[in-house]
Parts: structure tokens; sequence; C-alpha cells
């Protein structure tokens, strides 16, 4: 298929007018487009502008999600706080956290904050690695609609339910775990299904509840290292939709529907790392670590080992001179939406 | 093999008396066998008063744990606290660190507890299910000699680093996550080394970095989920060893080599569900996740869809009502240990 190569530069100019022509306030747009090309600056292309079709475009022009949220703080007090996302994008609303979060560790050493009313918030790490760039370990959490079932079953109750945790490092990147909760993200399966492709066994089930490897088969995904990752991902759920008296499991409206609000809920927070020691220490510790695990002796076929997030942080270094390739499908899509056009690119 | 049958008050006073003739604490005498029986009640046998004889006996007679620690509150600001275990065992300093973490949360909301100079702590579970107990989500992670080989590698570098997170409900058994970042833990393949068993494929590999099914064989295990539980087993030694400045990944000395003192560290906290939401209310939403999860459709071969720490809590009634089993070996290993004894059972 052939690629297309923008740069950053001018694929964010392209998301922030597509977001502009929406209606949306100017934080928002800087907030919702730096985080979409961050995920397509880190490889995570299925998290970034192939997101502004669906999840921006057709959810805010159907008055699905709002663009006048107030993201309101509804409670603050010790270590926690609440934000009502007001049906705002939950990028918008996980930001806005991720920094009453680290205000809050700044006194407090910990800090959780809890968001209600959200929507789909892209990728995790965003949030996490805000946090570690204020030298402490950052997490976030979300819920999602009911795509996993829970080990044991055949049929879906839980989301994909993604979560990362952000590490600071002195000279590496920093260790940043981001995952689904199943075996793979619901976009990448998303993603064979319209390249025509099968999909590996072990990931997903079909409606009688037999492993399928064909995309247009999958009825239910199923959870990552089996009672372990379904385990982890009703926790997530709980921290997260029944922690904010919201939905949770089947109860949330799926975001593919088009007939009504997510309401989903996140969580993020940080770990004020000087309360616990010294920092310079704990980031030069991340990076012996590092140094440690990759001189491993690795498996035959494995050219080298990787610590969490390493990969990703590889691809933004050369995105970020060479530009991003998007398929010829999403391109096309792209051109033209809202009456906004990529104006430069290179055919690869 | 034949089975003894030993009642949870007859073991727990064999336990306390062991502990009684190493010269412990009455203080330490309770909690370390109160965590020990609950291990063997709820059907966790690796971890219950199998453990006496390497991890308290022998280990405690060498001086490697100390039975004199003065489990030292080092620091206690904003949400958050650090206890110094003084190479106590890892089960008091626990449990003084998640009663500190509840009582901090009252005030905060959330709490974090880390301990450094601190030793093996038994099931993460009885930390967590404590602040469950007081209407609060309970977490505790420790992290542990390196046994696991990160995603990728084919020697050892992180412990099995297991993590528990416990959430209360009304009628039913609470929500308790337990588990090994490790496919399996570490006890179950010892004790299917000591009964000649093969273990299943996919869980280890020998020193040349090929599978194997030998649980003599095996040189490193492998982490649970792939790249995402190995992703989990590092961050959870960061959050402990790193977090504590204290030895990390190959720098742990490992328990079993009997020559210095393990200088683990764990972290546990507590989230009161009282600052977020209607504490009956997360409860009631609970048992109603719980109940939908069980009405779901299950795969052939599958009886009944148990959710985390359900199978344990059955076990934990039926075993409170008709007693313990232990193995014969165990009971041989157990009887005479210190001059005590088991003095009523019953032989299957």
């Amino acid at each position: 298929m052939t690629d297309y190569i923008v740069q950053q530069v001018d694929l964010r100019e392209y998301a922030e007018k597509v977001l502009k022509k929406l209606g949306m306030k100017s934080e928002e747009i800087k907030i919702i487009s730096d985080s979409l090309i961050d995920a397509d600056l880190r490889g995570l292309n299925s998290h970034g502008v192939a997101r502004l079709p669906m999840v921006y475009v057709e959810r805010i022009k159907k008055g699905l999600i709002s663009k006048n949220s107030e993201y309101k703080l509804i409670k603050k007090t010790g270590a926690m706080a609440i934000i009502d996302a007001d049906n705002g994008p939950g990028q918008v609303a996980a930001f806005k956290a991720i920094k009453h979060a680290i205000k809050i560790a700044k006194k407090t050493g910990i800090s959780f904050v809890s968001i209600k009313n959200s929507n789909h918030f892209g990728i995790a790490s965003y949030f996490s690695m805000e946090a570690a760039r204020a030298d402490m370990i950052g997490f976030a959490l979300s819920n999602a609609g009911a795509d996993v079932a829970p080990f044991g079953a055949i049929e879906s109750y839980i989301g994909t339910n993604p979560f990362s945790i952000a590490f600071p490092a002195e000279k590496n990147y920093p260790i940043v775990l981001d995952m689904a909760t199943s075996v793979v993200a619901r976009g990448k399966i998303l993603l064979k299904a319209k390249e025509g492709e099968n999909i590996p066994p072990g990931l997903a089930l079909d409606k009688n509840g037999n492993p399928t490897t064909d995309p247009n088969q999958i009825a239910t995904l199923l959870a990552f290292g089996g009672a372990k990752g379904s385990g982890i991902g009703i926790a997530i759920d709980i921290l997260t939709g029944i922690l904010m008296d919201s939905p949770f499991g089947i109860h949330i409206n799926r975001a593919d529907r088009f007939n009504c609000n997510e309401q989903l809920s996140q969580s993020v927070g940080a770990l004020n790392i000087s309360f616990f020691t010294d920092v310079k220490n704990f980031k030069k510790n991340i990076d012996k670590m590092i140094t440690e695990i990759k001189k491993l002796r690795h498996m035959g076929g494995v050219k080298e080992i990787f610590l969490p997030g390493e990969i990703e942080m590889k691809i933004k270094e050369e995105r970020s001179k060479k530009g991003i390739p998007i398929s010829e499908d999403m391109f096309n899509e792209l051109q033209g939406l809202e009456g906004c056009y990529i104006k430069n690119y290179k055919k690869n």
C-alpha cells in the first residue's frame, strides 16, 4: 500500500484546522491535536489522526461529544480530586486531571484524580508521561465499551481498558508502560479487517465462543495473560467506572453505536518521587536498570531487548526527522474532512 | 500422596509455637501466623506453613531475618509514609504499613506507604484485604530475587514481583487480585519439582534459553502475558526497590542463598472509597458486576466463571469447616520443627 509521508508540523496544522472547523475552543484544539500527533509520532497510528473522522468529526457533529464542556473540578480534598468532564473530549479532561494530580502530589507525595462523564482519551501514556516530565511517576487508566470476555467467558463484558505508568530516566528514554488489557488493542484488529488480513490465533473468539483468526468473525476479544490480564481489566473498570458511580462493563455505551454519550470514566495520578528518595539517584537507577536489562542474553530472533515504551520513542525520533507515514486509504479519508486538507506531503 | 487434615486452630497453634521458639515477639507471632494460616485456608499452600522451615526457621536462626526489628516509621508526610523494616519479617512491616495507609487515607482519600530493608511478606492479598475490610481499595506490591526474564531475554533479571488489589463487595466475596508477574508462581514450580512432575510448556526456559517442561532444568521463568506482564514486573520493581533506593533486579539477594539479608522493598496503599462515591452504592455495584460476569456464557469445559479471589474464598470456607490438607512430605517436615508438633490431625 502506498504510504504518504507528512511532516508533524503539517499534520498538526491539519488536525487543528479540522477541530477548529468543528467549533472547538483553542485550548481543546491544542491538547487533542498534540495527543493525536504524539500517537502518530510514536507509531501508535491507530490512536492518532486516524481517530479524527470517527471519534471527533462524527461524534461531535452528532452532539455525542460536547465542544462546550466546562470540565468542572467538582471535588478536591486531601490527595484526591474529581473532575466532571461534562461530556467533553477525554484528552482535555485527562490533561487537566493530570495537571491537578501533579500539583496535588507536590504537597502530598501521591495523588489520584478521577474523571466522570468523559469520552475516549486517546493514548493513556500522553498523561502518565506528563507526570514523568515533572519528575514524578505518572499513571492513567480508562474504561471502555465492552469488547473483552472475562476469563472463562465467551462474551464481552469488560472494555479493552487501557492503562499506562511512566517512570522518568536520566539519560535514557523514560520507561513507559501503555497497554490495552486485551491481547491486542481493538484498533489494531480493525486495521487488519480493513486490510483483509487474518489475525494471529489466540486473540479473539467468534459468536459461538470458538477461537477465530478472521477479523470479521470476531465477537469478543480475549484478555492478555489469561485470568491475570482479565483480572487487571476488571480492576481498571472498578477504579474508573464503579468508583465514579458511572457506567461500567456492559453498561457503557459503545462509541461505535453513535446513539448516545459514552460516559466513560478515567483515573490518573502522580507519585512525587522526591518524597520517597533522591530524584537524581532514582533516575540514575532507572538508567542502570535499563542498561542491565538491555545487556541480558536474548532469544534467537530477537535483535535487541526493548524496555516498555522504548520502541515507540525510537519511532518518534525517526518520524520527527523523516515525517509520519500514512496509508493511502487513511490519507484519502483525511483529505477533504470538514473541508480541510493536508497541504504538504510526499508520496513514498 | 496421603494427606493429613489439620484444623486451622491446631495449625495456628503449631505455627505460633514454632515462631515463639525462635524468639519472636508476640505481636510478630500473631501477624505472621495469621498470614500463613490465611494462605493455607485459601488454598495458597505454597505461601502457608510450608514456608516456616526455610523462610522463618532457617533464616532467623542464621540471623538473616531479624527478630528484634523496630519497624521505624522514618517518614510520614502528606499522603505517604516510609517504614524501615529493619530486616524484620515482611509480613509484620507490611501489616503495619497497611494500617498506616488506611489511617492516612481517612484524611487524604489515597495513600502510599513504602517499606525498605524488608523480607518476604507472604501473600500480598493479606494486606490489600485489610484495607478492603475498612471499606477501602487496598493494594500491595513486592519485589523479589531475580527469577524472571524480561520479555525477549533468556536470563533472569526481575523477581516474580507479586501484586494484589482488593475491592470490597456488599453480599459477595471481595474481588481480590493477587498474582505473581511470572506465568506461575515459583512456589508452585518448586512443588512440581519435589513431586517429580513436569510443568506445562510456556512457563520457563533452560540455561540455553530453550523452553523446558522439566522443573529441574529451569534457569529462568517467563513473565505472564509476554511484553505486558514483563513490563508490569519491571514497574513493580521500580515502585518498590528503586523507589526505596534499595536493591532491585539482579542486585537483590536471593532468599535461597542463605548468605545475606534480602533487603526487599514493598509498597502498600489504600484508596478511601468514601472520598469518591457512596460506599454502599460502590459495594452494590461490585455485587452487580459479579452477578453479571458470573451469568455470562462460558467456555466448554468451564463449569463456572470465577471472579479474582473467589475460588480462594470458597476454599477458605470449606477448609474453615473441614480443615486444611497437608501433604505427607510437608507434614513430616513440619513435625518436630524446633521441637514443635502438630498435635491434632487426621490422616485422610
